[in-house]
């Protein structure tokens, strides 16, 4: 028995389900796969040149448990010339014992968008600093939102300062993030960013640092999420080099392609130094100097989409 | 407009389908993957233990085809004993230029027999003797079955030899084909396959060789379907070292896990003396002498799977 479940459902199943189970779930994500308890081949991918188009295969399983899970998710960067969004993505999720289809859950991406923003709010709740006046969030697309969303879980303030490269995409933030019980203010100056945050959220696909090192940064989590292929970066060096403390989704992807990599490939970052996400959940909260500069780097990986996959076929 | 299209329904509209059109498609299939003008990434694989299981994700497409196309497929060992069938497979095909899922092909698996059994058909085509008394087929399983029926549109013969380990399986494979419109007699004596049939098609997952050398091989042509991986073999080594040509689907994949890749690795086979099918029905069909022994060696590649999806689309 198949179920097909569609965008609007999986919308609304997603509202149905508290946020501490969202983050429960997510957090599993991150201990099986540090546990080494999911087994995640290499993603599949295929290229199109014209028009550009990029579709990944991402699949996998944690071990003893309902289903494995096969996403299959899309870029064509044409597709707004024709009124398509350009993202999109499916999920299928196959019985772990028969290979019988459970379900095919056609979110068009938006379950990776909450993985990802849910990794986020992981991200502060463990390394957060107790004292956050002000959160910062650099870039205005739907992960800029929907990471100030999950952050509300986790974190108490509720200050925002929205840096952007546009005043009419900062507005078109504010305007949309209205009701998001947040006071929101907008900035086009990263340096404002440093100064006045203690908990950062990077989100652009920036090729070139948007975050410099200021002395205001320490003290300060940064959450990395942008960088997710090699030629990405947010944040500058010196950054990376003066962090007190770094921890990954996936030392492996974080290593080849994430925002720590060219760091990484300069040496400025050990591996030994790293610290999976996956054991910082399992050790517990750490406890922060004052001054301590800790940044996390998020590139996503396969149990989230198992698990949130999961979620829905359970709730639904 | 998603398209889902059951077992049944591809079943149906496949019975729509002239042979001819079949036969061209798949054709189509080896000229573009010999031509370089598809793109087949590598295989993905998820494997289990208990109980055993095998998921294999293939995936490509034909340069400035209408559409991309995801098989996934699946092998679960120990489901006979749910009652349920051990094999299982469905494909998805996107819009080439847009990403857009055009449809789900829920055909469990049928659509790979039928284009292997096609693939079949295509060699004897190109290499089988004009005068074929006898076809022998060794197996007794659906490949057996498929690739006698395919068979019928090619070759005027209409007498076969069945080889199969068990005296049942081979009353059943008889009862099964009363109504093929071949006149079958069987064996469990794979020296008769040898000795009576100038077309021969193997079809099992042999590990040691069910066919042997013998002088009446001479002026036959073996098409060698069933070692899809390193340790399946099906014919002896001296059979491959006498053969005076060798065909393949995919030289690179024949080489690493089909049937002729023991003898390739023991130098008995050179890669500069096969031809691929592709090249093949890009210059015609060959001229045979009376005593060439000639050797399909057929491993399935991922275009055959495009083109039959996409006949299945255009026909719904």
């Amino acid at each position: 028995m198949v179920t097909d479940i569609s965008f609007e459902s999986i919308k609304h199943i997603l509202s149905t389900v508290s946020n501490t189970e969202l983050l429960e779930s997510i957090e599993l994500a991150f201990l099986h796969y540090s546990n080494q308890k999911a087994v995640v081949p290499p993603v599949g991918t295929i290229s199109f040149d014209d028009p550009r188009g990029d579709v990944h295969i991402k699949y996998g399983y944690i071990l003893n448990d309902d289903y494995y899970v096969i996403k299959i998710a899309s870029g064509f960067y044409d597709n707004p010339k024709q009124g398509l969004p350009s993202s999109n993505g499916m999920m299928l999720a196959f019985n772990q014992k028969t290979g019988v289809l459970a379900g095919i859950l056609y979110d068009q991406g938006y379950l990776t968008d909450v993985r990802t923003a849910v990794a986020g709010a992981i991200s502060a709740k463990y390394l957060a600093p107790t004292k956050v006046h002000t959160i910062g969030i650099m870039g205005t697309g739907t992960q800029a939102k929907l990471q100030l969303e999950f952050l509300k879980g986790v974190v108490d303030c509720r200050k925002a300062l929205i840096w952007g490269r546009s005043q009419e995409k900062l507005v078109a933030y504010q305007e949309a993030m209205t009701d998001s019980g947040f006071q929101i203010e907008t900035t086009l100056e990263g340096d404002n960013i440093a100064e006045n945050c203690q908990l950062i959220v990077t989100t652009t696909p920036a090729t070139e640092p948007i975050l410099k090192w200021s002395d205001h940064l320490t003290g300060t989590h940064i959450t990395a999420i942008g960088a997710d292929t090699v030629g990405k970066q947010e944040l500058d060096l010196q950054i990376i080099s003066k962090a007190d403390l770094i921890v990954t989704d996936s030392t492996k992807q974080c290593t080849r392609h994430g925002e720590i990599h060219k760091a990484f490939n300069q040496h400025l970052v050990e591996t030994n130094s790293l610290v999976e996400l996956g054991q910082l959940i399992e050790q517990g909260k750490i406890t922060r100097k004052e001054n301590d500069l800790t940044i996390c780097d998020l590139t996503g990986i396969a149990t989230q989409d198992i698990q949130i996959a999961k979620l829905i076929l359970e709730h639904k």
